[in-house]
């Protein structure tokens, strides 16, 4: 059993080398040709296995039986191709979702310490309630947020009463968090949901944050708003036009990160993690490793509060000990500077830092913080007693 | 033995019952009338104490002995008044200044993660090396980070070895610490120190920083170098023309915050315990109470590092965890928003929320993160081994 392993998968030897024979090459490099003595085949986004490829290396005799793609995107892979050959496939669904809940958390903390709110007291709309959307609603709940949802698609096949119509939620909600796909066409089209008109409808003071995709949001319209009446806050993490993103509504944005939300370490091992579940259900034997063997202990893993700190300041402290995202909004500024050519932007999603998820920090509670102890695990964190 | 404290100096009952019978009234309520019978009174800077409010008190028979003001600043009292009429005088000089330093090495930790550069790297040049830049000194040295001192006053006097010219340092450094005092007249006076020619003669990518007295930098000169190079970058706490500050020079500033960077709680407590200190002193009693005694527990009292961040890094994580100055510049932005007269600047000084100093914070080092034991207790944590 040979299974070729993209280079920059992470954890791939500790997951894959119980199952068979570990092969690792850059996944720009991985070709039929490459693929003709492959059983197994693990891969991110930067390998393009289209039919041309796939039916090459069968046609060399290929063995392949299994692809896995440690991302949630599944554009890269032909699956039609793969079934057509008998080839097993499986993608990792939300397995960065907990990481861009937590920018999700960190950006409207920050956006509600500039304007001087309570988190608390604010209620938010969730439009796209899927992998990220649903976590993210899961931890709204735990910490006793407001919040409404908005999906179209779910609300069609599930109890519809849980669901608003996206003008209601935008006629409710001060703050509006974007996961929608991009599906260009269809009842449910996401191209420009938020349009001009919508974009108008938005109440002066609305927070909206855009971490699904880019072309979900009218930029120029965003823009106009933002520069002639300033009325609204955007936190932005996806853009229009990616990487070569419109540098003057990007000065506009409260912050303007290089699509990185979920760009945890955690996300890629539980990426890893996925697909070594799937190839060995794939090859019938059991998945003896677990999440947790793979995650290194985190550079901070410990903190300690006692009494004096607001929910929102505690939440914010824990937060930003374990990521800040004003460190990516800083980057990407500063990198803009010299460069509006997109290599900027890609720039700083290759070289991006590790970041850790909220899930890897202990926080012990001592005195009256104890009380905090239902809000900050329900933002994440691991509530222990002092020690 | 009747003692007056202003009612807002923190602390003044553990530290001033064990000496008297201790009353309590506003700063702004305390005249000579009040005084007619007080033996002992405690200020701060809102107490106008001229000659003729303790001529007149005086007058009335009062047996006022002894005045402590729990700030550095003396101008509200007028001390040879105090003299002429045998009252013992005491201040609190350099009470708060470990939380400059606090926020000037997290100013600078801001800038150099803007930057892209090693703090370590940096060399700083120090102007006004007194209670202030003499502990800053201190902490680079344990710090291991290369810096270079000018105070022309103290080098007339000392081993002038030790310091430079103002022009030397310019040239030498490309970090640039403002910490005098303001004076007006004279060899070494200070007002415009840093004048036009100083201004330009800055090296691009200079980081100034401000937090001495804001009319030791010709604020036009700065914001000309600022609007028309934009090549440096300016830290700037203390303002010409405070509380009613240029608006367009604060709109151009890295780090814009409203002459805080000393308001610790440590630092009014230990503004009360040297007026305790100096009272004990003048009745000859011993002082049994010690700093110790009055700081309550921090809300964040500890936290644990292990391996995987830079010292950078650790050094920002631990300093943003016990106090960001993110968050002054932000409250000084949005309430400049709304007021430029003055009010808004006073404002953000008033309702100044609580902060702690660095060394209330106990940080575990674990596995290779012990390395940074020397880097992180220079800069003035509390470096512990893990429990
Ligand atoms: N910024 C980042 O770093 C980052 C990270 C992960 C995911 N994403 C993006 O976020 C989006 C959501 O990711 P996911 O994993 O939750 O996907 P998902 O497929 O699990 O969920 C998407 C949800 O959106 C809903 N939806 C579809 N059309 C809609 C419409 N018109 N209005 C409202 N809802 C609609 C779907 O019904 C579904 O529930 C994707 O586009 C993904 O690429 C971004
Ligand atoms: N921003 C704040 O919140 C804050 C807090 C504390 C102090 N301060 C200000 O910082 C300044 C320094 O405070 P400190 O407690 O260290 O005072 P300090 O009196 O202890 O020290 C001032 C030093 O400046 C030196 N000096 C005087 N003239 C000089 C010149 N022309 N060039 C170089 N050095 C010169 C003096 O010799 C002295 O060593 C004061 O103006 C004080 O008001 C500001």
């Amino acid at each position: 059993m040979k299974i070729l392993v993209d280079a920059n998968v992470p954890a791939s030897d500790i997951c894959f080398s119980p199952l068979g024979e570990v092969h690792r090459m850059p996944g720009r490099e991985i070709d039929a040709q490459v693929l003709a003595d492959i059983d197994a085949l693990v891969i991110r986004s930067i390998t393009r296995l289209d039919a041309a490829v796939i039916d090459q290396a069968k046609g060399l005799g290929s063995p392949l039986s299994f692809v896995g793609t440690c991302t949630i995107g599944t554009d890269h892979v032909d699956q039609s191709a793969l079934k057509a050959h008998g080839v097993g496939f499986s993608s990792a669904p939300g397995c960065n979702a907990e990481a861009v809940v937590d920018y999700v958390l960190a950006a409207l903390g920050l956006a509600m310490e500039r304007s001087g709110e309570a988190l608390a007291d604010q209620c938010i709309g969730i439009v796209g309630v899927g992998n990220v959307g649903g976590r993210l609603a899961g931890r709204l709940a735990a910490m006793g947020i407001a919040h409404r949802l908005c999906d179209p698609p779910r609300a069609a096949v599930e109890a519809a009463g849980e669901f608003m119509s996206l003008e209601r939620v935008i006629e409710e909600c001060n703050v509006l968090c974007l996961h929608t796909p991009l599906v260009r066409e269809g009842e449910h089209a996401t191209h420009h949901l938020l349009n001009a008109q919508r974009i108008a409808a938005l109440r002066p003071g609305t927070v909206l944050l855009n971490a699904g995709r880019g072309d979900c949001v009218d930029g120029d319209a965003l823009k106009q708003r933002l520069q002639q009446q300033g009325d609204i806050t955007a936190l932005l993490d996806v853009w229009e036009g990616e990487p070569a993103i419109d540098v003057q509504l990007e000065r506009r944005v409260d912050l303007a990160t290089p699509h990185i939300a979920g760009h945890s370490l955690d996300g890629k091992l539980r990426g890893t993690h996925q697909i070594y579940q799937a190839l060995s259900r794939h090859l019938g034997l059991p998945a003896r490793i677990s999440f947790g063997d793979l995650t290194p202990e985190p550079p901070l893993s410990r903190l300690e509060l006692g009494a004096g700190l607001s929910p929102d300041e505690a939440l914010r402290l824990c937060m930003r000990a374990v990521y800040d995202p004003r460190r990516d909004h800083d980057r990407l500024d500063r990198a803009l500077d010299g460069d509006r050519s997109g290599k900027a932007f890609d720039a700083c999603r290759a070289n991006y830092p590790l970041r850790r998820e909220f899930a890897t920090l202990e926080v012990g509670l001592k005195g009256s913080a104890v009380e905090l102890a239902p809000w900050l695990s329900g933002a994440g964190f691991r509530v222990c007693p002092p020690v």
